[in-house]
């Protein structure tokens, strides 16, 4: 089965309400999602990163690195942020699926499989596993490569995935790629 | 703000697993969703069933409703079973929302408000929740005309809904209707 | 290739504006798409009826036909009426897959090819081959199993949908089925 | 009423078969096009330009722009590019609606109407039309300001737009932008 580690909202100022919570968080989960980021370029497997706009219409992927960089954490956006070639989907809610071309993308490369990573576990990355579970792609979620706000939610959104949408909740170093 | 009940999966055969969790569940809030559809109907609110068809694609209201009645707790079914004139949208997977007619009938009826009532509150409650808040609708879900499976996940979904998704989590009784 | 035939919009009143002309067209290609609804039954080849509800959600295939048995031509619709047991979709607006289950269907069945019956050529079918097309389902349009209501338009979509859909618009009785 | 003017798919490297001809027509209502865009900025009328990303899911804005710029008609291209802080969504498909986030960005703007100028006025422009039409949006498209093929399928897809999708069929210079 053809997987995709889809890299969620990892593109972020950090200036918003519970910045501060995820902010740590996230530098805690960042080498494992960096390293399934090297793992899948090294093994050949397809990398899509999908972000918000946060509401500019005009921002693709330069734009929306370069603000995340210029933000409160840069440390954290600097390691992971997708460089030339990089396929890059914006979004403009929360699941990466809602009126965006990802279901497209997949489809077209034959992709059957999707490894989520980034923020917010109990938002983005929940409501994205629930969009991939219901268009019956299989679904892989590295419970160190996400980051969240709220420990007891973080908590149940995993249990929902792996109880409710069949998510391989795994650990990064052991999580299936190719 | 234009509101409309929804009535989420109240067809239902209970012949699957979890089933008689589910089926004490469903009957601990049966009267007060009763009382909401009847009050929504006196008021003159917009009632809209949204019912799973179990896969049989030649399935439309008089048959699901056959079918649920026949099945093991027709003493959940017949209290709330809709009539003919009854808007209902059949849909195959868990969202009300994905790929059927419901977002097209609630914007052509002027409606910017659902109230979510049915079940599985940590499953298709959740994630019918979660379509009407990326396209904008106001939300409330009455947490005594839900019913879910698993009591702390009932209780994160509750939260996620209220939290991540500025949805009312009311009681039926004191639940705006119109 | 697994192919589906679909029949759009034969359950009509024809009261409205135009209908006249559509009348006398939809007399002339009754026998041929009869006979492709045969054919596919006898053959096991899906069939699917995708209808508008004119506006009615608590319209089914039950109201539908009979309303449409009711209208000013009963003799096109009784011939083609759908039984109990067809697999039926409803629609709210012109084309088949918008807002409607019927995506979900044909991917769930493994269907990659439609063929397109029905009513009006250069409306509905030419909006829905269109939206075939631009998911990659295969199309076969039989000429003489399709009715519209302008001459000039009716060719035009007619090559319209051979030169950039890629659909083969054959004859009914050459078209193949499975 | 809100309006925005939609550019479609002007970013074209003409090196496909049929680019002959059209390049010919593109010429001709070039100069219209960028004066229904210059006076857009001028009315302060938002514009979105959407364009095929041609299967290379890393383009955005610039990537497209530079490429058809190397392409073999820069002088199509340059005159029309969009600049840094232009609106931008790319699409993988013939409909600017299918898999994009326009419909999202319509709505959140508050836009009940589109002026539709760019190519192929007889494939995306007719299609994106009538995606406009289904989702009920009021539609102008200057026909000055369109290029296509083969101009009988031009002329009929002009007449689909204006009889069947209550389009305004109007002359760039009478054409009604804010």
């Amino acid at each position: 089965m053809k997987s995709a580690l889809i890299v969620v909202d990892m593109l972020n100022e950090y200036d918003h309400e519970d910045a501060d919570v995820l902010v740590e968080n996230v530098r805690a989960v960042l080498p494992s999602m960096r390293d399934l980021v090297q793992r899948a370029e090294r093994e050949g497997m397809p990398v899509v990163y999908v972000n918000d706009n946060y509401g500019d219409w005009s921002a693709g992927r330069p734009e929306i690195v370069e603000r995340a960089i210029a933000g409160k954490a840069a440390d954290l956006v600097e390691p992971i942020a997708p460089g030339d070639g990089t396929w890059f989907i914006t979004k403009a809610r929360h699941s990466i699926f809602y009126e965006t071309q990802l279901e497209y993308l997949l489809r077209e490369q034959g992709i059957e499989r999707v490894v989520l990573v980034g923020q917010v576990t109990e938002q983005c990355i929940l409501y994205s596993a629930l969009d991939a579970y219901v268009r019956h792609f299989a679904l892989a979620v590295p419970r160190d490569a996400v980051a969240g706000i709220h420990e007891d939610l973080v908590d149940a959104a995993l249990r929902m995935m792996e109880r409710n949408m069949r998510a391989d909740v795994c650990h990064a170093r052991d999580c299936a790629l190719s």
